[in-house]
């Protein structure tokens, strides 16, 4: 993990640019403070540069209350090369909603199984760099972006403890499956009127989640139109399980 | 409405029963304060002795809040004269639970439509006088109970600014139809393993239910498995809503 840039912002967060191998991400640490502070990671749907104002608020608002964050860029997207196949699958998907017609299976397996299997072992080999970091340890949080990731993440990775989780995009079945491995608490956001979901899916796959402890919020409004109160929300979920 | 008894609880709460008519109830004011507090009425399945400690649990939650908390006895219920034709709609339903048979339509439009008949106009008569009395002032929120109960004050009591509601019981189709004239900020909880509830008709009431602001908090447990942090969210939507 090599830092490219530092700068502070407001109320002393520190925001660092970081390159792990070839991969960019952004790690926000607050103020220093006496013990170290637990980790969030982030998640997005792709393309650090156009997130880049809501991860910077959703890390402000962690930093608040004591979280680091970090994140990183997806696989195929941002200034990351291309995916054929994937480019292939999303022009299918878009086909699909544009002519109305049910997006297969077939389709979500090509355009997501892909890129969780290559972003799953890379947030976890950030995991490895940023918890190496002075001022920054366990536990550690995942916090919305592509579902699938997050739900493979808490699936596989055991020093994340908690996650909240965006149901805001496909799902393959396989992912499904391994939902019900998952076991750490979780809050799962559901935009009511998402444009881009299909909520009978994503309440089936609520109900697959393995953790005794998972939590539904769902909210009126379309896909970019979270309450601000669940930033809130989930600060509040993190802290209930993160400290 | 006349008191018949008054007690001090811890924090300066003033806990006083009343009788509206033959009715009872019970009012918890906060501590007085430099303006009048706003109201909560506390909605329950009916039985307002053996449910006592968990509304006056709830009460005081609100009181720390600056929230009075009010509540009357359903008809039927506690010493109130039961209702034959109810009693017989309530035994019909645990016979066709318990021979695991569907429950009809029937059998929940006996069962809840005379309840919601009745019970509606006493909150709202309950209403006219707690408003009235010094320290208390509107707005009004109403929380929990029986839904169909809470869905109808809100559609049809201008006074009731936003509602708390708890998926836990049956619905007649006619009040999912009234669903649709709410408008008001709800906060709706939904227990996603509850014995007693079918978990795709409270899907469907909310929605049904026509607010434009409107958030579900569904979570893994039973019936009584509400978690203790939903009271804190419940305050807080309040807070945003009466304030």
């Amino acid at each position: 993990m090599r830092f490219t840039s530092e700068r502070h912002l407001a109320d002393d967060i520190l925001e660092r640019e970081f390159t792990l191998g070839d991969i960019p991400g952004v790690l926000w640490t607050p103020a220093p403070a006496a013990r170290p502070a637990p980790l969030i990671l982030l998640g997005h749907p792709g393309g650090l540069r156009g997130m880049y104002p809501r991860l910077a608020d959703r890390a402000r608002h962690a930093a608040a209350e004591g979280y680091a964050s970090a994140t990183l860029e997806l696989p195929g997207a941002g200034d990351r090369p291309r995916d054929a196949a994937a480019d292939r699958a999303r022009a299918d998907l878009r086909r699909a909603l544009a002519a109305g017609e049910p997006v297969t299976d077939d389709i979500v397996d090509r355009l997501v199984l892909p890129l969780v299997d290559r972003a799953v072992p890379e947030w976890r080999a950030a995991l490895d760099a940023l918890l190496d970091l002075p001022g920054i340890d366990g536990p550690v949080g995942y916090s919305g972006g592509v579902i699938s990731i997050g739900v493979r993440l808490a699936a596989v990775e055991p020093r994340v403890k908690a996650a909240v989780l965006f149901a805001g995009s496909f799902v393959p079945r396989a992912v499904v499956e391994e939902a019900r491995k998952v076991t750490v608490p979780l809050l799962v956001l559901l935009q009511w009127d998402d444009e881009h979901n299909d909520r009978g899916m994503a309440l089936d796959l609520f109900d697959a989640l393995g953790s005794p402890e998972k939590t539904l919020h769902a909210n009126t409004g379309g896909h970019t139109g979270v309450p601000r109160f669940e930033a809130d929300d989930a600060n509040r979920f993190f802290a209930r399980h993160l400290t």
